[in-house]
């Protein structure tokens, strides 16, 4: 008969890598079978549930350390566009047999990085092995105050469209990872592909401009499934119309040179989806504090559209009306 | 190229199966990135994650309605063991390429029975195709008044150790599917066999017993990896030894045949998990109003033993103390 394991390996596991991550005191060290949080008074609570799925969300290749942060902060980034406050977070991870140990270190130590970098601690989770892929799932809580969260649905016509950071990079740098015939046609200098790289691998959710969103945005959402397709959703629950300009689309220089190599990347900029910025609406009377709010966080918003009455998202350019394949990366 | 889907078919998908689910105010049919949860006044919130992944915590063939409710039973089983009362839970589902809408008709229907059961609706979700296994992810939220949640790490030496319902039933049955030689010398008449089956698709956690384990029990957890091996995670946490009379540990018809005809199988019973059921402790004194308390709510309660100083959980028959290869289930 084998040694009593009064820890089992699972145990182990947990304490050594996900532990230390677990600095929030309702967390329990993970030493329980569930985390408390008392809700901040006056507080709704935020929450939000989104994952990640090898050969899907992330190239098996990838660092487990940004593997790990790109979960999180792919839940981060819906908090902030709903204005409110992370907490906390739970983690599901399943693990197929042949993931070492170091992967798993890796893992954790971006996961700890992150949790401690947007004070998000981690309030529990789940360990699995699986026959299948490596599959993380991470449920976020937010706080915003009683009744402020920011909807999709309360945009209302007259107002600006505007869009945090640059829009269209991560989804590129999927294109040319899968695409190396375009990859050898679009030849872009080095520093454009370690700039699409790195913002395909590591999002930077706008959780500085939270408390802004929530000040002044008549509606917001995060920019996950690609800008047409999330700004048509936000629209259909607002009921209202948009026409955005194309040409003031924010882009980082090496999207701005795909594009012109490859115009008809422009779907890909606009559909691809993985942007996690904030595409957010408001009356022309809040643009100017808006803009000082996100000039002091350090973030870039730029106005792209007006919302109308009506319904339907346009995107013009030089005029004519764009129509796309799909509006949005749908994995059904 | 191809008509607009404005409306994606993953937003459908959601829609048709999922939104009638939605029934909370705060999961806004869900159709926003994010759920709101006004906390009820003077409560900490309890959250707990649990999920199952095909092979692993099911048969793939099991029924996809059963699938569903085991999932979401599993993180209601944690909050009743913890004293909380079900406020919402969160999804995350992957599904294979092969999956046909019937199968995720039958799996939701399943899971919005028990959210009407229990009490507990859905609040978010999040979808996606997976190259790999069917799985799935909740995430439960529950409530419990300010500091109540019980825990594990308070159990005291000289307090009776308890457990609700039956133990075994599950393990012993993934036990026979898996080894028909077994199945073949047992053959267990089919009522005990139904029974078994049952026990094992459709835990029964114990929610209708949280105010009484807040009320009386010293500490607690749910019993999902095996009653060994939960116990000793519950002595370890609260530095305490027990001692527990395997001849009390409460057993169904089918276990106490299964053991008759094949004694070894004590082991599985034990040690096999999958069980549901609330393990606790508490003070001699606390044990008629317990008793009664849970006489009213008609869940079976048995006491197994008693908590003392020192350290190790003893399983004793006939005055010997057993050994185990295994205390529990582990992943790892």
């Amino acid at each position: 008969m084998a040694a009593r394991d009064d820890i089992s390996a699972e145990e182990r596991l947990i304490a050594r890598y996900f532990r230390p991550l677990a600095t929030h005191p309702g967390a329990f060290s993970l030493g329980d079978d569930a985390a408390i949080l008392t809700p901040p008074s006056g507080c709704d609570l935020v929450l939000t549930t989104d994952g990640v799925i090898a050969g899907v969300h992330f190239f098996p290749d990838d660092p487990p350390e940004s593997i790990a942060r790109k979960a999180l902060r792919m839940n981060l980034s819906d908090l902030a566009a709903k204005g409110a406050k992370p907490l906390g977070f739970l983690i599901a991870v399943s693990l197929p047999a042949g993931i070492e140990e170091k992967w798993l270190a890796a893992f954790a130590a971006g996961l700890g990085e992150d949790a401690q970098a947007y004070r998000c601690p981690l309030l529990g989770g789940d360990t699995d092995r699986t026959p299948g892929l490596i599959a993380v799932s991470i449920t976020a809580v937010g706080a915003v105050p009683q009744g402020k969260m920011v909807r999709r649905s309360t945009a209302k016509a007259g107002d600006c469209v505007l869009v945090t950071g640059t829009i269209g990079d991560a989804a590129l740098e999927v294109w040319l990872r899968r695409d190396h015939a375009l990859t050898e046609r679009l030849r872009l200098p080095e520093p454009m592909r370690a700039h699409l790289r790195d913002r395909y691998l590591l999002p930077r959710p706008r959780n500085v401009l939270a408390d802004a969103v929530r000040a002044h945005a008549s509606a917001a959402m995060d920019v996950s499934d690609g800008l047409a397709g999330d700004l048509a959703k936000l629209c259909r629950g607002s009921s209202v119309a948009a026409e955005i300009d194309v040409a003031r689309v924010p882009l980082s220089d090496a999207a701005r040179a795909a594009l012109a190599a490859e115009p008809a990347l422009l779907e890909t900029v606009l559909t691809g989806g993985d942007d996690y910025e904030i595409v957010l609406t408001l009356p022309p009377t809040q643009l100017p504090a808006f803009g000082a709010a996100a000039q002091t966080a350090g973030v870039a918003v730029t106005e792209i559209g007006r919302v109308s009455a009506g319904e339907g998202v346009r995107f013009l350019r030089d005029g004519e009306a764009l129509t796309f394949a799909h509006l949005s990366y749908s994995h059904f």
